[in-house]
């Protein structure tokens, strides 16, 4: 402990296939991580509470009472506790006085967001990163690819509208279990077969239904190489993707570093510019959440004088 | 065999997960058939020899010297024998020109269709259906629902174009492997969700991708039954399919009757006037394929007293 920044905030980011504790210091940022691959559907034995105390106990003796608080799946209908979702619009205010707990372990849970406007679309983990993004910026787009990519429309620090898209989920699904990866090589990169995939689906008028075979057609038919149909096909689901994207949009790119990249990539094809947020966006919004809902002090000097 | 139509060929639909032999006559109808559920990635023992000699050889031996011919994935290149391509436009005569044989066994093959033109599509076995319903009209636009939908059009007895979606096959994938059909009741018939899903995908003026997530979210927001969630997104993928139909089309469906009457329903609800064909235009076509290539007589008066 001598000689390390003073811990402040246990944070959970707990979803469907892993669980990333982290120990975090006054300023929001990470002092240590421990990840492990116990997801709310890959729980070790014992479940919730031997996951959660194999993480964390050794910080809970090494700094009693440092407050603990997760955002994710663990909050679902599914998970430890249900934390309700919130309405949007919501910031950080309206998460952080909404938080659901764990009183056996003094666990605090973040609730998700959910639309029931016009349209009905939920996220749960993904408005952390958003609060934690919002550092010197109160409004954009936000953009999370993943297996559920979320595009977020940010005003005055609060979540107003969002879409989901499958992508990453409906990428999968399609490589494993139909003729389109069947035939495939193991993907290599092939920025070529990638390219041509996104424009391809970005410059159609219709849906992507009549463009999904042509990764098979175009390979029998000598057009496309057999080793780069699953980074054309790849393309092709982010390319419908980007074709939501509004007019004019400069999006915040928030996610693993290569996926992100990779979305950037085809956002500058198809016109877009695109930034990529600085790692760790979970940790921060975990940390403004607790500050805001009075979890850890928040008077800045406390945390450089200890 | 006393009191029997005499048969004249046997009709082989030889696809990717069964096999289905027909007994036809001189009309190109359907006498007899056998039903298994070898398809070309489904063989019994003794590969395709011994798939083709249980269904055929009783026929054969009854009827020295009746020809057999077969259509679809067996002519693939991860057939019995490779029956390549034809390019469209392709009618009859083409596919009759182009039969691949099985000398060990006397069998011919019909060749699928290919189009490497601006776009590249395939089919094979398609081929057959079409040519079979060809026997009142020589144009239009047959649509033929499944695994892989294909809206094919005619003109002058050829086919010029054709277009295919996964619609079939994307459905299964995305029940059997993503989350939409994780937390969904086994299938129930819910019109009412099916055709809720057509219409959203049919108006939309984007692309599926962030209308997929809906059959979930609207579950979670009480605004759609989980029992229908798997109807739903039925009707979003078939609805998705018909966004890419002309204007004023009046399709011919081709095909398993139910999901045939499936299509016309959602054809409907987009203003859309389909008819179905009728059954068995797989061995009309063998027939039709089979007299054109000079199997079988074509005389007349030969079928009605041989």
């Amino acid at each position: 402990v001598r000689g390390m920044t003073r811990p402040w905030l246990i944070g959970l980011d707990w979803g469907t296939s892993s669980l990333r504790a982290t120990l975090i210091d006054g300023a929001g940022c990470v002092i240590k991580e421990d990840a492990r691959p116990w997801g709310i559907t890959h729980l070790p034995p014992g479940g919730f509470r031997a996951a959660y105390d194999a993480v964390t106990a050794a910080w809970r003796a090494a700094w009693p009472g440092l407050p603990c608080l997760a955002a994710g799946m663990v909050g679902s209908r599914q998970g430890w506790v249900e934390a309700p979702y919130c309405d949007a619009p919501a910031g950080v205010e309206a998460l952080a006085s909404h938080l659901a707990a764990v009183a056996e372990v003094g666990l605090f849970i973040v609730p998700g967001i959910v639309l029931s406007g016009a349209r009905s679309d939920v996220m749960r983990g993904e408005e952390t990163q958003v609060i934690g993004a919002l550092v010197n910026v109160d409004r954009g787009c936000m953009v999370l690819p993943g297996s559920h990519s979320k595009w977020v429309d940010v005003e005055a620090g609060r979540i107003i509208d969002f879409r989901t898209f499958m992508t990453g989920e409906v990428f999968s699904a399609l490589r494993d279990h139909t003729i389109l990866g069947a035939f495939s090589v193991p993907e290599v990169p092939d920025q070529n077969s990638f390219d041509r995939g996104v424009r391809t689906a970005h410059d159609t008028a219709e849906g992507i239904a009549s463009l999904l075979f042509s990764a098979r057609a175009l390979v029998l038919t000598d057009r496309l190489p057999a080793s780069g149909a699953l980074e054309y096909l790849s393309g092709l689901l982010i390319g419908d993707e980007l074709r939501s994207a509004p007019e004019g949009v400069q999006p915040l790119l928030i996610g693993e570093a290569s996926l992100c990249r990779r979305y950037q990539r085809a956002m500058r094809l198809c016109g877009i510019d695109a930034t990529i947020a600085t790692p760790d966006v979970t940790a921060a919004g975990l940390w403004r959440i607790a500050c805001c809902a009075g979890l850890v002090a928040t008077d800045r000097t406390t945390f450089d004088a200890p």
